[in-house]
C-alpha cells in the first residue's frame, strides 16, 4: 500500500493550513462538516493521527472515529430533522477514495430523498455555517 | 426511533436458527459474507448483542465491530486480489436499511469494476463456501 502523504486536505485541515467547518473533537478524532455535503449536514469525521485508510489505521484510532461518527448521528437526527443515516468509508482510489487520509461519512438522510452524487456541488459557505451551528447545538443538548 | 426486534434476520443467525458462511467471531462481534454480494467477498459484520443500528449501539459494541471489520479488510485484499475496500453501515428504512440488527458492510473492489445493486442476486453456495474459505485463511495468515 502507498505510505500516508502528509500533503493530503484533511492533514492541512488538522494543521490548521485549511479551515474546515468543525463540529467536534476529542483528543483522537475530528469532525466537521463536507463542503460538498450529498445531503444537509453530511459531516466527516477523521483520526487525528496520520492514517490513509482502513488498511493502516491503528485499531484506536479507528475506535474513535467510529465513536464520534456515533456522536454525530445521534445529534445529526435531531439536527436535520432526519430519519436515518448513511454511514461510508473508502479505502484506496478503486473504492473512489480521492483524499488520503481517513474519512468517514456520516450523512443524515430523509425518507425518498436521494443522496446527491459525490463530489459534484459545493454548497454555499452560509449554509454550512448554519449546518455547522445546528450540529454543534445538538451535540451540546 | 423503533425497539429492537429479535425476529430479524441476524439474531437467528446470532442463534443457530439460520446457517451463515461464518468468517470470524470474537466476544462482541460475529462477520459472515453477504449471501447478495455486491463484490466478490462482500462480508457483514455485527455486533452478537442486540443494536438496531447507529443510533442505539454502545461505543463498546460499536468498537467491537468497526475492529473486526477493519480485521476483514485486511485479509480481504489478499483473499480477494483487492484494490480497495468501501465500508458503508445504514440505519433506519430511509436509508434503506433492510435488517434490523447493525450490520456493516465490508466490500472488496477493484478499479473499474462496479458494485452490484444491492440485493439483487444471490450468489451460489458454492461460490459462497469457496469465498468464505479464502477468507478464513486470509484472516489466519
Amino acid at each position: 500500500m502507498t505510505a500516508y502523504d502528509d500533503q493530503n486536505v484533511f492533514a492541512k485541515v488538522l494543521r490548521g493550513e485549511i479551515p474546515c467547518f468543525e463540529v467536534f473533537r476529542d483528543e483522537r478524532s475530528l469532525a466537521f462538516l463536507d463542503i460538498m455535503p450529498r445531503s444537509p449536514g453530511h459531516a466527516l469525521v477523521i483520526p487525528r493521527a496520520p492514517a490513509r485508510g482502513i488498511l493502516d489505521i491503528t485499531d484506536d484510532d479507528l475506535a474513535a472515529v467510529i465513536r464520534t461518527a456515533r456522536r454525530i448521528a445521534v445529534a445529526a437526527m435531531k439536527a436535520f430533522d432526519a430519519e436515518g443515516i448513511i454511514l461510508q468509508q473508502f479505502s484506496e482510489p478503486a473504492s473512489g477514495q480521492v483524499v488520503f487520509h481517513l474519512h468517514m461519512h456520516v450523512m443524515p438522510v430523509r425518507a425518498g430523498v436521494e443522496l446527491l452524487p459525490a463530489q459534484t456541488r459545493k454548497e454555499d459557505m452560509a449554509v454550512l455555517a448554519d449546518h455547522a451551528k445546528r450540529l454543534i447545538a445538538a451535540l451540546a443538548s
